[in-house]
């Protein structure tokens, strides 16, 4: 069985929970899954909540930044939730350009933060 | 590596959306997961997504009522969202006891739902 992570849709803007180490085939899956989503469902907003994920390599993390700013480029607002001590350093010491990402604790304030920017 | 449902929490909910058609192990797995993660976060509704299926099997069928006769005696309200035809006949067809569940359109309208039935 292929593994494919769920993007569920909640009113306007998506909603992905990572709650297991990827491997690379899934993160690669996952990326073009959640292009496509995008695209299919004009999402103007994704919350990524990676509170569960606790360690990731640079490959994924690479992969990471790749899907969100691939996701701004379709217009779509990002927000991460529940980034991990290890995981932001990782992101940080490879210099994955999270510049102008929101972030937020959990999926739930996240959305809030997601809604406040949309509703602007 | 393992295959699980991401289950999500929103607010005092539990989300799930099941994209991919299950496999024995994956629903079992899933059905612990379920209520583990209620048992965790007192979560008071849970909504499942079944819009991405179009077909069930018996297996899985009796899972599904199980999973949601389980989650109904821990004191959580459940929605079923995007039941296909094929799916409805299966479930009826097989007896599966689903006589009390809410069931609603999409994700967002099962959300909705559960959160008037929670708030009356």
């Amino acid at each position: 069985m292929r593994v494919r992570i769920p993007i569920l849709k909640l009113n306007d803007c998506l909603l992905v929970s990572i709650q297991w180490e990827l491997d690379d085939q899934t993160a690669l899956q996952f990326q073009e899954d959640l292009l496509h989503k995008i695209h299919e469902t004009s999402a103007n907003g994704v919350v990524i909540d990676l509170t569960s994920i606790d360690f990731i390599d640079s490959f994924i993390a690479k992969v990471l930044g790749d899907v969100i700013n691939m996701s701004k480029l379709m217009g779509a607002k990002v927000v991460i939730t529940g980034i991990q001590p290890a995981v932001a350093i990782t992101l940080i010491e490879l210099g994955i350009g999270l510049d102008d990402v929101l972030t937020a604790l959990d999926l739930e304030k996240g959305l809030e933060k997601l809604q406040q920017e949309l509703g602007e």
